[in-house]
């Protein structure tokens, strides 16, 4: 299938990669000319915009940064609406608010163009192994149709609801995984402090009611676990700042839907200080430092 | 082997009845006449005192509401010191704070008894299945020497290290599990307000980084769990008044050891509040209704 | 001098009162009809829109509820530029973001016109009774012509700094109204708890270091103060609904500049709480009401 | 009067100095021999222990560091009960719980003897100066008899009512001053960051809602006041500990009256992650270094 793939940086590109390694012609676009010469390189055809990408494509897929990137690259005067034919589907796997992804589609689907959100979860190594999960707002019809493209990207494809539902999926999840992230940092710091061996009290959380993935599987506390960010001085994995971003995005999406989110929104100011303290950089399991007695 | 067992509230009850079953005797005392009596039906020696329950005891188990009430019941001139034969082993299932625990087993060890401490999770329905799980802190030897007896009343013996570290793992994980719970309120009730089904939203996060104790097992949302508080009006369960008491023994402890606990607190806080609008007899995960618009 | 106002509401209209009463030649506008009718039964001229009010006056004022409104009325196609000749100062009173405050202006100066942003405090009885704090950002020039207009509607106006600053001024001093509003509920609470006579405590808080307009002169606590809405069923004032507004453009607004405000954060939460309750409408000193236990 | 003074610390030593100049005789006791012989230095007669002090005196005074210290020195085998004549009134200048306050009072009352409690705020500059306020809980008999000593201590005597009540003022003024300094520091942060001048924003706040001692008295942000801790690398003044102390003994004394306290929780926490900064030595305004990027 011949698809416009829009948007390749540290994400989009090995997601791009994995298109091309399963047959699929590409036609890519970015606005950092570098990132354009890496896919052609790898086999992919180039485009000088979003609306030349999305030209003759039989499918549109972007992976951009943020709100105002979705808006300009779909929107805009050479974006993808300008270029893509009636009835060309369209799947923007950027993390942003629902609103806007609910008002992206809407002018979409006024253009003739059925569109699904479906951003992902897996981070970079995720996105290299195409072992992403897939929210994905949209029809049952589009879904249907999206899965098996998807499929070469990742390994969970899931079928949140109508349009807007990936998006409300990804924020309320990673609102929750900043709260129980900070929560571990906390817990394991104060047993630790208090005399416990900090294998023993993961262990002994890990099969009790205080269970949760970021003990068991990212445990921010260094020498619980191998192969996780801790245990690498905090490089790699999933940013401080992409968790501040998540954050934020979940505290307004709630404030616009007037739901407090108490714990949620400490946990974003937790994440801004410890980000303004210039760690953002760093794996988002280092926010456990900002609790640790300078030595 | 016979034990002296104080404290027979709606946990202490059926640990001492599933003793009973396992064949060991029993003496046992609780400051409640009632109480007594009924474990009398079933077979246990009644004393008048604590120090009477402990006189010529192989071994004494107690389980009381607070740290005053450990304090008493160890220390009074009625208590467990006052009535103990030296070398008998002295098991405190109680949840108290870590400084008492050490406080009280340092005061038995002058007095010639090995003290551990052994706080449960597993709630009444743990108790009378005889399946909870205890973190036990004190030397290896009065932990091997126990934890054939702990067995019969629950199915997950840890040891959790030195004396004190049992209180240490309980009060952290309860931390966690409070922060958890509001984390995956919040979660459940801005996804839901953003259109997505509750029970898709659940799924989601259990499959995802989100996951944790609190939204995969125990669920606050209605209708996305069978047989969970949720699901019958939030009766039942393991009480918002005692999830308050743990975040407050481990908010107090983390001021004691100074260390930050900033979502801790603000969990504790939130109980508070729930607590203070007449709800504290509800399971802990009826803290979801403090989020909910009123109808 | 011919002045075109837009936006009649509860603010706008007594403001707009003020200077005709002072002798200016007013050209109202407002979308909502009723409002429109009120002014020109007091004097004034109607417009059909922004644009038409706009067209021939000397000045422009308007006073609006949200920034889109504020992007609309200016920048619509029947907006205040379509129709404003070239050089006519702009005074925006409405409180806003600052970055919105700021871009607005930069549209009205590539078109000619000097724009200044003049937020206010005081409240209805402030509008009625032409006493109103005018916080102002704008060049200099811009100020020294204005202020006189001003002063027929407010007391205090203070050049606050370029273009935005107003807004700045707004925002931070609500951002930290928010907070000290809660902290005097929480004091007020907490005294009265443990048994101290409420009106003793204020007195005392009140020449202490914990002095604070919230707890002096606007006390939320029923039977410290006469003539503030505690003492009326906290009917009145200034509304808990905008309280939230002014939080959430807060917390909004350190978000874009990367400052933590962990404490206006949970404030912003804890007013969306309360507003949840059905409460929003009653003045913000009502908040102390979230913290009372039900009777 | 024969008075005797126990407790020779920071605030202790200056207070009992200005007893002397103004004629008292004083017997005093502290730990630290080098505290007691500073004293002897200045004319007072030294005891060897609290009994000592308290024997023969008139009036016995004490100003302690914590609960604990103060039910030692009235309570221990050699504490001031078991020295003082019956009848003798006894004053305790401690900032501790208002829930020991009590108890101690009541030990005393059943001794014999009348007590009050009378907090002092002003610091050590208060102290030297005699211009603390004192903050007394006991009957207004015993407040009459004392006034009169106090106030050459001190200019502000307030009498707060039945015993306890002057820890209560005392905490829940500290309460709200912890929060209002975090509340001026947010603000001030975010206000310079989005372009205001810092000495305007805090001129517009002073007279606005939003003004309060931590800003028009103690602003924390250098460079808007003169002698002020912020003027002087927040060296001298209040302690970030001392206040990290004082919420701590207000949220303990919140969770025993089953009174929820957010803010004044988070700002506990704030305190204690500033602490274990290593900053807990500076004056508590320094907080506002918690919020600012490091550069």
């Amino acid at each position: 299938m011949k698809i416009g793939f829009i948007g390749l940086g540290h994400m989009g590109a090995p997601m791009a990669r994995n298109l091309l390694k399963a047959g699929h012609a590409l036609v890519v676009f970015d606005v950092v000319q570098r990132n354009v010469d890496a896919l052609k390189a790898a086999g992919a055809a180039a485009a000088g915009s979003a609306a030349q990408a999305a030209d003759q494509a039989e499918l549109v897929i972007t992976m951009l940064p943020s709100s105002p990137h979705v808006k300009t690259v779909y929107l805009g005067d050479e974006g993808v609406l300008a270029g893509v034919a009636r009835g060309v589907t369209l799947v923007d796997s950027s993390t942003i608010d629902p609103h806007t992804a609910r008002e992206v589609a809407a002018r979409a689907e006024q253009h003739g163009n059925p569109m699904a959100d479906a951003p992902v979860s897996g981070g970079t190594g995720g996105a290299e192994a195409g072992t992403l999960t897939f929210m994905v707002g949209g029809d049952a019809a589009v879904f249907r149709q999206i899965e098996p493209i998807l499929r070469h990207m990742g390994r969970n494809i899931v079928h949140c609801g109508a349009g807007g539902t990936g998006q409300v999926a990804k924020i309320c999840n990673n609102l929750l995984l900043g709260i129980t992230m900070i929560g571990v940092s906390e817990a394991m710091n104060l047993g630790t402090a208090l005399g416990i061996d900090a294998k023993v009290l993961a262990g002994i959380i890990n099969t009790s009611s205080g269970r949760c993935w970021s003990s068991d599987t990212y445990n921010p506390y260094p020498g619980v676990m191998e192969n996780v960010p801790a245990a690498r001085g905090y490089s790699g994995g999933f940013g401080a700042d992409l968790m501040l971003k998540d954050l934020g995005l979940a505290v307004d999406a709630a404030k616009q839907s007037k739901q407090p989110v108490l714990l949620g929104a400490a946990a974003q100011q937790l994440y801004q200080m410890f980000s303004a303290q210039g760690a953002g950089g760093l794996d988002f399991s280092a926010i456990i430092n900002l609790y640790k007695p300078k030595s």
